[in-house]
């Protein structure tokens, strides 16, 4: 037999469909569209509507939106990031908000009230039974990235003293409407959270045995108020498909599922990286979605601030410029020094500040990290040192005096660096700062100055100048 | 009633324990070790340990891991990280690894015996079962990163005519051992997938419908050969619990679980930030438990690299030496453009980077990423030249030509910088580099050359020297 392969190239059937409705677009064939689309799972839908949106525009993806039978529709409404979906809200007909909403989960509903303008979450809220209303207001009154927010308040509660049978008729009767069922809870009267039982556990133990002998008894839990990197964290910790969610008085409030921390992990990550890249409020959107001012909003603060330090900077050179005159060669070994100085910095704040992100490191660690660093900047630097000394007496041809003066800097510099970038990260969560603001932009800048002001009483020293 | 919050903290019971955990070894009082150990859920016993190690020596660190009862021992044994495993499997004795294998999930004992030496393998693999011994041989052979070596072959198999009641006795019969049950498979007579169907939709629809209606037909699949990282995009793209892993006919091979993909999110993630931030093969150790020389071998051969750029930048500035004594102000300004050209240059390789880590910017972008860095960068560089401009004749009191030469250059080096750090990205991705390469450092390097080049070719036309 051949080795052919079978298995089928997602990717390659999503390009081949989405050039194909671009084609029908064009020629306005609009039902053909929506049967091309309805080839593919409600994730790609989504996927390939925002690609229309991006070719076209917003009310041609609307159309075709609107062209999805309903329950589909509602799916793929749920995949669409919160800017598409209230673009499209602002569209459609009351009562076509009213199904979406009414079939949405709840915590993906209350993302989309969210965002809504009030006057329109008043008017749903008008139509919506006075149950559910006052749960919606409880919902919406939680901070945007706290573990209420992202919870759902839809699970499955057993009474104690159930058999597994009773436990799972009641799944059965209540569960198509549950979010996740995999974890069930039993609580007291008051509400209280007495344990946890997953429905494996149901499912293969006897029909009689009693949900209260078989339940964990000390689940791990998170607080309404607990933010959502703290919840991520306990995910990837103790891999649970859900977490339960308790308020002060460790009543069971709601629980938050694997699927959305995945959102989570990525969002929370992609902030950490731009922070680290020195970009500012990228407002969760996607690069391509954004506009040039958007873009510009995000970058020039960053670069202002920098700029600022290269004030300093300059000041530095500034006052030291008529010994640069007489020993003009020193010039050549700034932007080795200051690159250096900026690179080893970088090292190690991208270390201690991934090393925290992750819980490697704790602010307890601080002197056991300094001490590691000035181990390794000494070796690093002494290394560095002395190939560059080789280099600028034999290569370069300049006088041992300026090469002993660039070596003893430089060594002294990746050590400062490598401290700074280690301890500013450190303070940084100590006071309560993003420690992913100190790390690349920030520590070159920080370093730059270092290096300059090294190198120059360096020089003032060895070379009897200044 | 008072307003007392009763949710239990985590981190103070484990900080308490671990005191006493400590005090108590200090007393050599190792029984009531495992006593407080043993109050804690197996992650936890697995981080103490850890700390134990760090404290003490791995020495003590096996002796308490051998006092936990045994069916403890493994789970925590499964929670510790490979290396950790390694350790004590060269300490404790030939039938308790085997009693510890034995119990370990698949997967996880396939990550063990993939780090053992061939010799100990091979002195395991004779007590084992002739079958199993050929699923761990065939496991053995996949990729480090590939969905093949992620996979558990421990899943269910469902027939396609069983009804849901003879389906749910098949769970409960063979379910135990299988690490998850939530998502069953339904295979024909060659193994081929033929679809799939969640434990939810089993339990709650009725006893007599069939599985083969109620299947999703079309399920997502993985290949064996998949890297992890396009694995874990499918699960944050689809949001699922588990993932079927296929071969090239289409035969299901295995399973990947939402557990174990979020380990290797948090791995990739680290990686590719600390490649951002120059530190190259941290081999996924944590920070603290990496030695001096370790750390040295990360971080040295970047910081080399980057080193021989600066050969160059000196060479640029040494052909321009004489020109500089002429105009010694020129210095000042020096690290204010290349530090701008490398932030500027960092900010867009970092947006381009993540954003194809994410999937939001695809090679076919190329061209509008360009031509939207052009008009942010054009934006940018006029913005920031501007009140560099009033600062160098107004503050600084230099004469408007070495103003006029600095902004004109620091707009250009902007756009440039800005069109590097988008375009070395996706360039570096086409021939198969990482992205993440291209991002600090590297970045911050490259525009070094650039700035001064930049700046001496304006210096030498604006001011008529060099």
């Amino acid at each position: 037999m051949e080795n052919v392969n079978l298995v089928p190239d997602m990717d390659q059937a999503y390009d081949e469909s989405i050039e194909k409705i671009f084609e029908l677009m064009e020629e306005k064939k609009y039902f053909r569209c929506r049967d091309e689309l309805l080839k593919h799972n409600e994730v790609e839908i989504a996927e390939m509507l925002v690609d229309i949106r991006r070719k076209f525009d917003l009310q041609r993806m609307v159309v075709l939106f609107r062209a999805l039978p309903k329950d589909i529709s509602v799916d793929v409404f749920a995949e669409l990031s919160v800017d598409d979906q209230i673009d499209i809200i602002n569209i459609i007909t009351d009562p076509e908000i009213k199904y979406i909403l009414d079939e949405l989960d709840f915590d993906d509903m209350i993302d989309v009230l969210e965002e809504l303008p009030s006057n329109i979450v008043d008017k749903i809220l008008t139509t919506t039974p006075k149950s559910e209303r006052r749960l919606i207001n409880t919902f919406l009154k939680y901070n945007e990235d706290s573990a209420g927010a992202l919870m759902t308040p839809e699970y499955i509660n057993l009474k104690k003293t159930a058999t597994v049978k009773e436990a799972l008729e009641h799944i059965k009767e209540v569960g198509l409407d549950s979010e996740t069922i995999y974890t069930c809870y039993v609580l007291d009267r008051g509400r209280k959270l007495q344990g946890v039982i997953s429905l494996k556990s149901l499912v293969i133990s006897p029909d009689e045995a009693i949900v209260g002998d078989l339940m964990h008894e000390d689940p791990v839990v998170a607080h309404v108020d607990d933010d959502q990197e703290e919840v991520s964290d306990l995910f990837t910790r103790y891999g649970y498909l859900a977490i339960p969610v308790v308020d002060n008085e460790f009543r069971l409030v709601g629980i938050v599922t694997v699927d959305d921390i995945l959102e989570v992990i990525e969002e929370e990550t992609t902030e950490d990286i731009e922070r680290m890249g020195g970009v500012i409020d990228s407002t969760d959107r996607e690069y391509l979605d954004m506009s040039v001012w958007q873009h510009v909003k995000a970058r020039l603060p960053w670069l202002l601030l920098l700029m600022c330090s290269y004030f300093i900077t300059g000041g530095i050179i500034q006052s030291f410029e008529a010994a640069l005159s007489q020993v003009i060669s020193l010039v050549i070994y700034m932007p080795l020094l200051m690159g250096t100085g900026g690179n080893s910095g970088t090292q190690s704040s991208t270390l201690v500040i991934r090393g925290m992100a992750t819980g490697d490191i704790e602010l307890e660690d601080f002197l056991k990290v300094i001490w590691k660093e000035i181990r390794i900047a000494l070796i690093v630097g002494v290394c560095l040192s002395s190939i560059n000394y080789l280099r600028i007496v034999f290569l370069d041809h300049n006088p041992p005096g300026v090469a002993i003066t660039v070596c003893l800097s430089m060594t002294v510099i990746v050590v400062i660096a490598k401290l700074i970038g280690s301890m500013l990260p450190m303070v940084a969560k100590r006071i309560g700062i993003d420690p992913a603001l100190m790390a690349g932009p920030m520590m070159a800048s920080v370093t730059d100055m270092i290096s300059l002001g090294t190198y120059f009483i360096m020089a003032g020293l060895i070379l009897n100048i200044g």
